[in-house]
């Protein structure tokens, strides 16, 4: 058995779950419990370059070869645009298919009926691609905060304007210039309109609030505002004041009058509130739950390959959904059996290291330490030596040093070196150091 | 029909599931599609105080009410420790029942045979509450992330920890000081052993660990160290190499040689860096999957509303698989019906404003323009006034103003107003204000 996926659309998101059902098979068939197959793909035109190259016979120009064909368990639609997106959804579902989409205009516009054909023909629409990319905010919504009366959700929803806000924060140029160089990086479509009007956002803003209140605006009932007209002078006020200005999305539950509020503007934020820490083109979310508290979530929010993981991560929960027959939608763990793989001894694990060590203030020290740790090839990258002061006993002093990677089993022996020497006065102390560098 | 709980504890934690399957009894009958009821919570002593006070014929000291009994479909087992809440758990997987667990514990020591138990009943075990509270992360895990090969895990999983070390980085005192004081405001446990020494965030980093890889380390199998040997000089030196310490959990997969390396110690994080930003009590999480990049998670990470929202979103999960016949595990937005709910008009929002005007420098225009705003009551919380510069045309000042709260159409009427006079030179820029306040 196996679950058959097709592709509504092979642009750049088409293609990046293309390369990941293509490349990861392994892996998803341990997730799932049996394979996902990409079995067909309908595009507008066969030629044309693609991100990821199409498998030969995959892709075809026929809808009906993916939309009702009885051999395709889901339906991807990733061609965006309202129409023929509309039809074709409604028509997968109405033949019994399960969709995944990453169309937030689409469901925005057209979500009160493509939900409402869902319902009654008790098939999926998955949409955690359709906001804020590879972050799992609709799942946190829908599932992991059931259980809470949501206060509010914010949001930073649109990376073409929060990278145009960063930058003029930064740099003191003004919108029309700070677009054009976006636009010439590849953070700015050649038409920003959607982008930085504040449609896109708006929209995204429209699903959120239906995930956290049961309400699904339109876009006329909200209050929707972009970035256009800002000017360089408002970030220095903003900065001055202590903030920074973000095109936030709200939707909160007003406590005095349990109304909704729902908008989308520029708006000053504290400097040192998480949401304001979200910089160039990442997407974040803070969602307060009456029980959980404030749940802030951040990440890549656009993209080939995070917005292709929020679809592929929903096409495996619905594969897992159909594998079950009685009752048990997914393994416990997310894998269908546990790996005997065993885990790297600490010893040989590499690491940077803080070394803190006491010794005698008296020449010759520092070269003997030194030698030390070359022999067992532990390389300083900085080093602090400070002074003895009044209250050090004796003319100790410590010399603190950050190694580059190394293997603890060599800073082990470095150590127990070390402190066989008389200057030594004491254990040395040691931290790791981590940098989250790109591996 | 309806889902029927029952609870194996009712201390701390049971009581806020206890309190949130009540107070929201409406709230998660839209969620699930039907009423969740709490059926029955076994304790080991009838009196007692309660955090909220269990409803007259909900507890009992025998388990055998709960455990096997054919009218409880959720088994939730919030008593800790190891024994009886195994067996207990074993057997309400063989006799057909769903089991939702905060006990990390638990599942890090006897994992194995509780995972193999469900799969073979084809129950689920929910644990989203055995790591990190309210954060989604085990969710994100299974689900949002599944699609990606997961390159690593960071996170900061105990609250108490956190807690000790973010006031040693601000206070320089000691560690037994920091943990006396700690323990005085109810941020560490009379018995701090499990928490400082780093057994509990191990536990956590193991149920990580499976989630990422698939595999389950026990215990021996990583290197596990707490926070006891710290000194207040090590963060002295940290903050002047420009680092933060932590106490990080990490697995990661080695790219070079393919193998797991899984550890627990105080780490050293760059302070830009948004693990570094995670201060207090809170728990954070950040996730590299190859295809969705970084995506970091945080919150609040113990407490008994934040696990009681994770310990009922997962009941809501499988009281809506349960209810789900033919395919349809859950409703796509995750209402079972949509509201007619209407949002409140723009106009009647209120916000705090940032007002930037520009008017004529000459006396009585502050007078005037202040007189405008307090007939329509809006109030001046700060003001900038920023004088003419040679490139200033004429004689215009800038003034800036941070106004207490006050609805749009204040606002706007205030707006229109100055917008008439003489002295006004231009029209005034407004952006919202969003401090976070909690409501």
């Amino acid at each position: 058995m196996q679950t058959n996926v097709g592709l509504l659309g092979y642009g750049t998101v088409g293609a990046g779950v293309a390369k990941i059902i293509s490349l990861e098979d392994s892996l998803l068939s341990q997730k799932v419990g049996w394979p996902l197959k990409l079995a067909r793909a309908v595009v507008r035109d066969l030629s044309g370059r693609r991100s990821f190259p199409a498998p030969p016979g995959l892709l075809t120009t026929d809808p009906s070869e993916v939309v009702g064909n009885p051999g395709i368990q889901v339906v991807v639609e990733v061609m965006g645009g309202l129409e023929p997106a509309r039809t074709l959804v409604l028509r997968a579902l109405e033949a019994g298919q399960h969709v995944v989409t990453a169309n937030k205009a689409l469901l925005a516009v057209h979500g009160r009926e493509i939900f409402e054909t869902a319902a009654q023909s008790r098939r999926e629409v998955a949409f955690e691609a359709a906001v804020a990319g590879a972050i799992p905010v609709i799942r946190t919504l829908k599932e992991g905060l059931a259980a809470n009366r949501i206060q509010s959700v914010a949001g930073i929803l649109n990376g073409t304007t929060n990278y145009i806000l960063t930058k003029m924060s930064r740099g003191g140029a003004g919108f029309a210039a700070t677009l054009k160089e976006a636009q010439e990086l590849g953070f700015a479509e050649a038409d920003p309109t959607t982008d930085v009007e504040g449609t896109d956002a708006a929209h995204k803003l429209i699903l959120l609030t239906a995930l956290a209140y049961g309400v699904l605006p339109t876009l006329d009932d909200i209050h929707a505002e972009g970035i256009t007209g800002l000017e360089p002078e408002d970030f220095s006020f903003a900065e001055a004041l202590g903030y920074v200005i973000k095109l936030l999305a709200q939707a909160s539950l007003n406590s005095g009058d349990g109304r909704l509020e729902v908008r989308l503007h520029p708006t000053m934020i504290p400097r040192g509130h998480l949401l304001a820490g979200v910089s160039g083109a990442m997407n974040a979310v803070m969602i307060r739950g009456h029980a959980s508290g404030d749940i802030f979530l951040s990440g890549a929010g656009a993209g080939m390959m995070p917005t292709a993981s929020a679809v592929v991560g929903d096409i495996v929960e619905i594969a897992r959904l159909a594998r079950s027959e009685s009752g048990l939608s997914k393994p416990s763990l997310g894998w269908h059996s546990l790996k005997a793989e065993t885990v790297k001894p600490a010893s040989e694990i590499w690491s940077r290291y803080y070394l803190r060590f006491s010794v005698l203030d008296r020449p010759g020290v520092l070269a003997s330490l030194a030698g030390i740790l070359a022999r067992h090839d532990v390389s300083i990258a900085q080093m602090i030596q400070k002074g003895p002061d009044a209250a050090a006993a004796g003319e100790s002093v410590r010399l603190v040093m950050l190694t580059h990677s190394a293997p603890a089993k060599s800073i082990r022996a470095a150590l127990g070196e070390t402190g066989g020497k008389e200057w030594c006065r004491g254990p040395a102390r040691l931290l790791r150091v981590e940098d989250f560098a790109q591996g």
